[in-house]
């Protein structure tokens, strides 16, 4: 097979796995309407694959999810790329080791996005999971680079896998779309059980080295091998 | 086609078009039991199509939609109209630019209903779609024009597509139907997380400059075109 | 037809209607596990259908339903009457209009429960279907006449088909079974709302004149007839 | 039929009970992703039957199902053993009437967690179920004898079926498997109710007493027999 042909089969599998990747964010009832979207890398190419903009989750196949380039530029495709393609495409140009993002405008998430307060670590499954507390980045317009690269600025000083955006929303990463769109399940939970807790009282802070230990045990144990 | 079949061809499209939106507040969980109705205004005439009144969600088809003129009174149909079809025809006599009239009893935006208070604009979301605030119309008995008058009444001095009304609930409206609905969801929503954000501290207002900005992207890019 | 094919007839259609008001239970989500049972009255005679005791909703038909006299005793079914019956027929045996009664544990009721308080009316849809306040029942042990008396004497001072009873949950009434299945949704509905509106502040009072209008328009005038 | 056939036979049942159990915790919500396992202990012999590690819950059938000794070590399967099943294990080595045994990151509970507070018992269901409050656990890592320990430690003290492990969630236990599950589908929604009650105002306790009088007619009486 050439390499041509390698990649043109990449992209028919990262196409199918994208669309339903997004199944996951209706199921998990972290999206409503049209507003939230998933994208993958195409491994050893400046291209990704993502959901279309405007487009109803229902009936979202395959031969619908747009390929751009690394700057948001349509490279195939019958629609336009998701409004928030500039910042996933801001993210794989700064973070070579990420290779799945998703944004959404999950619930609880975007409830700390409105106080622009991170979500604290008081949960084991948070500390095996984000490592620690889930950071905020900055406000910013939509439109250019300027969500990515808070989104970047971010990520880079911590351990987390999601970001929430001040007044937007959460975006999380991955190394593939699967973990990325994990990462998001698991930011909505852990910010609304914190969420609540904080409502009735003061949460107990995991200690620091009791976050070290299970964030390494989870990240290099947990799951099948 | 004559005139006429073009009108009787309208009215059966919009009767299923109706009919199919009222699966988004059931799906959406805007409604319970009956307490909820879609219509759509019929171009170039005056009238409108709406639910019938107390007929449950399941099994709502096209022949159950009723025809009525601007005043209410029943055209065709072989069910009442909604209780709510004077509010809406009200807003169709004097608000030319509306196609499609929501109405539900949503529970975070009844809450606000209750409390009488504008949900305030802290997330890029809220901003997109209703431009700022979504204000609160006055208190209103049902049957005569006094909801129809407080929601035009509301509804002109806002760029919102939703108005709230004190103690009672949501009324939105779009340039279709669908538009209608996807306001009744975002709706819900935004009044939603903004009252998970006040409970918990004092959410941030965004700038008023950055809100004119993400509504007017979002008004006139985002989408297919 | 003799008049006991005539109400072997009855039970048999009652028998089915109980069984499938139950799904309106769980798709409401009012109840979990078991915890939650409709009957309906025998009309004309001493009789009355209900849940079978600790048997899940699923696969709950027809031939499972129970029936018993007013005080409880078994007369027709291959399984022990729900645990609540006692209180259902204390109900029947002393209201003769109610021909339908619903007892749920549905969480926001049940919230009101645990504090003892009525839910207070600031929404319309309350004033049109409990035209007031829903009240508070006294605290009873489950297993004598002391839960049905609480709930007749509650409700015999109110307009409202709906009573909360003290620690412990909603009871709902109605002129048939479908009628009280749908005051146990609306209770639960009002009680959400109504709650989280007094979590964020002061929720404004309807005048009573206005809970009077809304309440005897809907009563008399809203449907289909 | 010999010891041995008969012993095959008994882990091919409980695999499938397993197996199934677990949609239970996805149909009522207590489990995200692959966070909450149940588990059966092999009624006569050191061994008990538990869910994989890191495996999806749709299409989680017998097959995938694993089979460990009373240490944990893995004795018949394909996949690698629930992260959680040391503590699984242990209880079921101290506790020799239990025959079942859940673990969720269920929301509420998860709150009641983070705080490190005993859910009060001020429902008549959580009386009749636990028979008073919910203990809390003590914090414990993630990986030794130490979950296991805290739970049985607590749940000694106590006739609750339930304990909440500080910062980390709920685990039940039962007679059998389904009884835990139940246990875990009740303690999520005792800590809800619970928590919106507390948020509110100050829920009125169930004089002891009573309790006792709730707890010993729902675990003798209620139910078919």
């Amino acid at each position: 097979m050439t390499a041509v042909q390698d990649v043109v089969s990449t992209i028919r599998t990262l196409r199918r796995e994208v669309a339903e990747l997004h199944t996951e964010l209706t199921r998990n009832r972290l999206v409503v309407w049209t507003a939230g979207n998933v994208s993958a890398r195409v491994p050893g190419r400046d291209l990704l694959v993502i959901k279309p903009s405007g487009v109803p989750y229902d009936g979202l196949t395959e031969d619908l999810m747009v390929v751009t380039d690394l700057e948001g530029g349509l490279v195939d495709g019958e629609h336009l790329p998701s409004s928030d393609t500039a910042a996933h495409a801001y993210v794989y140009r700064h973070l070579p080791e990420v290779g799945g993002v998703v944004h959404t405008h999950s619930t609880y998430a975007c409830a700390w996005a409105a106080l622009g307060r991170p979500v604290p670590c008081v949960l084991t499954m948070m500390a095996d999971e984000f490592g620690g507390d889930i950071p905020i980045g900055p406000f910013a317009r939509i439109g250019d680079d300027s969500i990515g690269r808070g989104i970047v600025e971010t990520l880079r000083d911590s351990r987390s896998r999601a970001v929430i955006m001040q007044n937007h929303g959460p975006f999380t990463v991955g190394r593939d779309a699967r973990e990325a769109v994990k990462a998001a399940v698991m930011c909505e939970d852990v910010a609304r059980t914190t969420y609540l807790a904080m409502q009735l009282g003061d949460p107990i802070r995991i200690p620091d080295d009791d976050i070290h230990a299970l964030f390494d045990r989870y990240q290099n144990v947990y799951g099948q091998h």
